[in-house]
């Protein structure tokens, strides 16, 4: 598997109340379209990933709702799998490369979240999960609390563990111009921050977010743009599990990131000591230390020990993990985040990272959960 | 392109008041599955078309619920794109087969709609519309009315004409045990039915329904199933146009589908005329006289005539439009119907469509839209 990643963009995450979905879109494509030296006429298919629109926003047919405000009216689809759909729309967007249907397309992860209140949010999330989950009462820091409370009782995982990967991203986001939170935070303010679901507290977890991110696939061929290292994915694999913990057999894993892992690395030829540079689906703390795990950068049961002692983080570590400040300092606009850990990953690659960058980054990883961890995007990506 | 269609299933079509969306979906898959003589262990990917599950029923991550739900961990999406959502999931899974990454791929589409109120129904269905549109109060029924109003003025198309496509389908319905309305209707039961949007009466529009239909896909490969003649998909064509009516040149045309079909005929080869057996989109009567020109059964403004002297009727005419009853008769679960249309147009190819069987059909054809004419997708197929 050999598919070009020709442009990225995208734009601020954050709170972005001025800003509509389809602004939004706009200013993450424009920016793709300039990066990839392309028009939008060269576009042949157009891929959107988005959750919320429709739940939120009462407004479904976004492919094509898309492809108007852009100006295009190539094919336009709309893939959605809970937190996972950037990820799930870039796969797919690969597999029409890859069938030779579509030669150049656009994918776009896009979430205007802030527009309505708290407790619609949180009760919109749980379109994601089970439907028993959901009747219980259960929201998703509730369910990811249930998996940091296995993790702790069975690998001796401390909160202060937890909090090291939340002041590790936050430090990662103050390197990046395009995150949500450009500041540090220290382990006595996580530790100290108000519970949401013990043990996870407010600073364990994403926020809420807005953003869009784009990127432009090509068929295995160089870049127009001179001087710079074309990017390749060379692995997109997915995989799904029960979309309840109660149909789990284990709770201090992700069955479905495990699978796409294994593939993945065998599709690409590499291992997991290969990775210099990895985006994982951190929306809770107890989540990036179980991803990698099961990512095998570490042995299972390891990484929060590993991640503490700083072997994660820029400049004393690989594989850096979540240079861009992850979901959680980054932002979480969550149809947007798969799409964006690409752009990062790219951005990386090609040595463009500026501040943040990790340095002699030749092979990344990009990793993204739907549910808790019901479904699993990995993508690898190598420079030439 | 050719991607074989190994196997096909339907539920039944209508208010299935005591049915849940997973049990219409293990009906359909079961179905799907004992026609292919294969097992669910072979299915290697899943796409999910589906329109309303979020707005109506706030359940998303469709893909992994549905592989949960069948007990499979593959790689599981849902597909939106309005009333398209069907369609297009089966043009991603024909890229994914074309791809070569999966063998085998199982699509099913999906909607429930029934358990909720009439306006919650009309109001949801909009989250396919432009935003303008839903602002000023139209309904899809009024959006079609204005297309007709077009026709009507522009090609002289009567009430009558429109009419007649609803006694057709009806008539189809009759033959089909899997339709909502199996019973005939007559031209002066519709003029006289309510008006919902002048000049479209109820017996114009499609119905409100539930519904899930599967089919499985696999590489370019006979069937194991002896005694039976393998079907093709040899054309898979997606267009878009804009999302508003407002934003379109001409009213009496759908551009997506001219667009779409355009590209199909050139694909597969084959012009209309050779067209046997066709699915269209009639989520109103004055849709299907539309498609009838768009598809160029018939020339532009001649349609209307020529379906109202019976040419496009089982038994009487050149290609049958419909025979499954169409969504007017057969019944309009939105996600579900650019499956069950090629569910359709197989067991047509195959010789299996029993009392409504088209006679010789070789070669047929499956037109789905999504919004009002905002995306169409256009399947061909043929028989071995």
């Amino acid at each position: 598997m050999k598919v070009a990643v020709l442009g990225v963009g995208t734009t601020k995450f954050g709170e972005l109340w001025g800003v509509s979905p389809r602004a939004l879109v706009r200013e993450a494509v424009k920016e793709a379209l300039i990066d990839a030296n392309l028009k939008l006429a060269d576009i042949e298919a157009l891929y959107v990933g988005n959750m919320l629109s429709g739940i939120l926003g009462r407004q479904e047919n976004l492919g094509a709702l898309f492809a108007e405000e852009l100006g295009i009216s190539c094919p336009a689809f709309k893939i959605e799998g809970a937190c996972a759909s950037g990820g799930l729309a870039v796969h797919n967007a690969i597999l029409s490369v890859l069938a030779g249907i579509y030669k150049t397309v656009l994918v776009i992860g896009v979430e205007k979240m802030t527009d309505h209140k708290p407790e619609e949010i949180t009760s919109a999330l749980m379109g994601a999960g089970h439907d028993e989950e959901r009747a219980a009462g259960i929201t998703f820091p509730g369910l990811y609390a249930i998996l940091a409370r296995a993790h702790m009782e069975k690998y001796k995982t401390t909160e202060k563990d937890l909090a090291a990967v939340s002041v590790k991203n936050h430090y990662h986001a103050t390197l990046n111009p395009k995150a949500q939170f450009q500041f540090e935070i220290g382990l006595e303010q996580v530790l100290t921050s108000p519970i949401v679901a013990e043990p996870l507290k407010l600073l364990d977890c994403s926020p809420t977010s807005d953003g869009a991110a784009a990127i432009i696939l090509s068929e295995n061929r160089k870049q127009k743009t001179e001087n710079r290292k074309p990017v390749f994915i060379i692995a997109s694999m997915v995989a799904t599990d029960t979309l309840g913990l109660a149909g789990r057999r284990n709770l201090t894993s992700i069955l479905a990131t495990v699978k796409a892992a294994k593939k993945a690395y065998q599709t690409a030829g590499v291992s997991p000591t290969d990775i210099d540079v990895a985006e994982v689906h951190d929306c809770f703390s107890i989540a990036e230390i179980i991803a990698c795990e099961d990512l095998r950068f570490f042995q299972k049961g390891k990484a929060a020990k590993e991640i503490i002692k700083g072997k994660t983080r820029l400049g004393t570590g690989r594989p850096v993990v979540n240079p861009s400040g992850g979901l959680k300092a980054c932002g979480h606009p969550v149809g947007a985040t798969g799409v964006k850990q690409i752009v990062e990953i790219v951005t990386q690659l090609r040595g463009e990272a500026g501040a943040r960058q990790v340095k002699k980054a030749k092979i990344g990883l990009a990793h993204n959960v739907g549910g808790s961890g019901a479904v699993a995007v990995i993508h690898i990506l190598k420079n030439d």
